[in-house]
């Protein structure tokens, strides 16, 4: 069998705008499904990747990691997916299968070499290149796709395969539930996520944002409580106060502000990936035996875990829906955290 | 009642040689004993605090926070400990007694106002300064003191109550046992309490000093394996190894290369306190979900706990028993890391 040739959106190189263009998708495998995507969310680690912020790119690249569709086509051995079944896929479509985390459902987590397989800048098990969900078809194992419960509409539901999973998974890990007093700092893409889960699974709920523009909107959301950070009373008015605090953002915060609001025992989970090294003050940890910790996504058994459970609270993502032609602005206003939750592409206009 | 007079050794002030002296002690209260010091053992806090390093200190200074003896006097009120009893005072000698972490025994991390009551270089409940253990004798309230069962000595008992629980409330917060994967940074007065608590837990241990020099030591502490840190072929081999990594260096250390010993979901516990900020790159923590923690000593539950514990499995300091003539000198030399691996006082030569 030879591959199929769909449309995509692509960097052609480290820095340039997104253009129309074509790429291969693999025959079927047997396990393989192809997915006629519905909508892609534009994830602010698209452009990071599109930059090559983090490293060498591969290139032309289709970003998206953010993925909801329908089964289109399905492999002859699959027995998971039938067609027509909404689905979706995140920020790997393959792992080793066989290091320790794979097998307890952390593929996040692989230790396998090269770990992961990602969805998109990287290569699959064939070793061939890897492309996004800025595009109209996608082929990848059933293992590695989600079913989008009925209840979810595909387009808000696209942004709950990255961002949801990432906040979910801490919010799960770390146990929040009722009595947990938890804070989110930041109301973008992933913190908005964060409060609205929260607040279903039932933890008292604080933003922590740098000023109170987003404050009816956080506190719709979900969210018990609304700060400033740019006020020098909200630190000391919550000091001590949080269980555990999500650092959704990217930026270089002053951790030792932010380890100073945790209670005995609380954990700060950092989630963004700040440019510079964090620095922390030893005795911001040592009295009150706190913790630096970090989080990175969820297996597959757990993305899964978050769809239903968002499925069963209606919680989808807030979003501003785009054609595929307004990419390269939307990254505009990404980076100038103009938007309102996430931007999510109609893939049929690719 | 009036106070009463006893000799001691103390600085005079910042980094000033320590000399006799004598202070006073208070009149018996009625939950009070009086301690007859049989020894004291040498923290390199101690060094901190009469150096000033960490702020100004209250002199004349008589540190001293790994103190054991014998009860010589006992209040009208105290039902605890009788004459001739063994005991021992470590960090501190009261709280608030009414936080959320007084009343769960975690008095180490009393968010009272000034929080514990140290034993030296504090102010009392009283108001009156604190006088630690270079001395012959000392008041404590009975709630605060720790009963040094039989079978282990009184001298190598005394580094117990600061050493020995700084570093078993960690193994014990963080659960170490048989099936833990444990490395402990750096073969002094802490580590080496390290080593022996862990081994009698059943963690599997690796020591991790800068050079092999103390390695026949660390054997036969209880180490299972031993790793010169200045070779960088010790973090190729044990990438990923390490459930849990008790840092007791108080220098700067590379905690990236540290953090990359870790296992997915592994914890570095920080228990030396370093001068400058930690610098922790966020990467070293998200794909793994790490986390960078910190411990202090232990509430007094606990440090009963840890002395049963070590009577049972008879474990004691290892120690240089030294004269208090000789306290400027052990001084010089524990700031030349040159001691196994804790001096102690014999307080009948004060």
């Amino acid at each position: 069998m030879t591959h199929t040739t769909v449309a995509a959106y692509a960097s052609p190189a480290p820095k340039a705008p997104l253009a129309k263009t074509t790429i291969p998708r693999r025959a079927l495998g047997e396990h393989d499904i192809l997915i006629e995507i519905k909508f892609a969310g534009i994830c602010h680690s698209d452009i990071h990747q599109v930059n090559a912020d983090w490293g060498v790119g591969t290139y032309p690249m289709v970003p998206g990691h953010e993925i909801a569709g329908v089964v289109a086509e399905v492999g002859s051995g699959v027995s998971k997916y039938a067609l027509g079944d909404r689905v979706g896929v995140g920020c790997f479509v393959d792992s080793c299968r066989e290091c320790e985390n794979c097998k307890a459902g952390d593929e996040q987590y692989c230790t396998g070499a090269g770990g992961m397989y990602g969805t998109y800048n990287s290569r699959g098990r064939d070793g061939e290149p890897t492309y996004g969900g800025y595009s109209t078809h996608i082929v990848v194992d059933e293992n590695y796709a989600l079913r989008i419960p009925e209840g979810i509409e595909l387009d808000v539901a696209a942004p709950l395969l990255c961002a949801g999973i990432t906040l979910y998974s801490p919010l799960a890990h770390w146990n929040a539930g009722p009595g947990t007093k938890l804070a989110i700092i930041g109301l973008g893409g992933l913190g908005h996520m964060g409060v609205k889960i929260a607040h279903a699974l039932g933890a008292e709920v604080t933003v922590l944002s740098q000023t109170l523009s987003k404050r009816e909107d956080g506190l719709r959301l979900g969210a018990d409580h609304y700060y400033a950070t740019s006020d020098p009373a909200t630190f000391e008015e919550l000091a001590g106060r949080f269980d555990l605090i999500l650092n959704t953002v990217s930026a270089n915060l002053d951790l030792n502000a932010y380890l100073s609001l945790l209670r005995t025992d609380g954990t700060l989970v950092q989630i963004g990936g700040p440019e510079h090294p964090m620095e922390v003050a030893p005795f911001a940890l040592i009295p009150g035996r706190k913790s630096l910790s970090g989080s990175m996504i969820g297996g597959i058994r757990e993305t899964q875990e978050m769809l239903d459970f968002c499925a069963q609270h209606g919680i989808g993502s807030e979003i501003e829906l785009i054609e595929a032609t307004q990419i390269n602005e939307a990254y505009e206003r990404v980076q100038k955290s103009d938007v309102r939750y996430r931007f999510v592409i109609d893939a049929s206009t690719i």
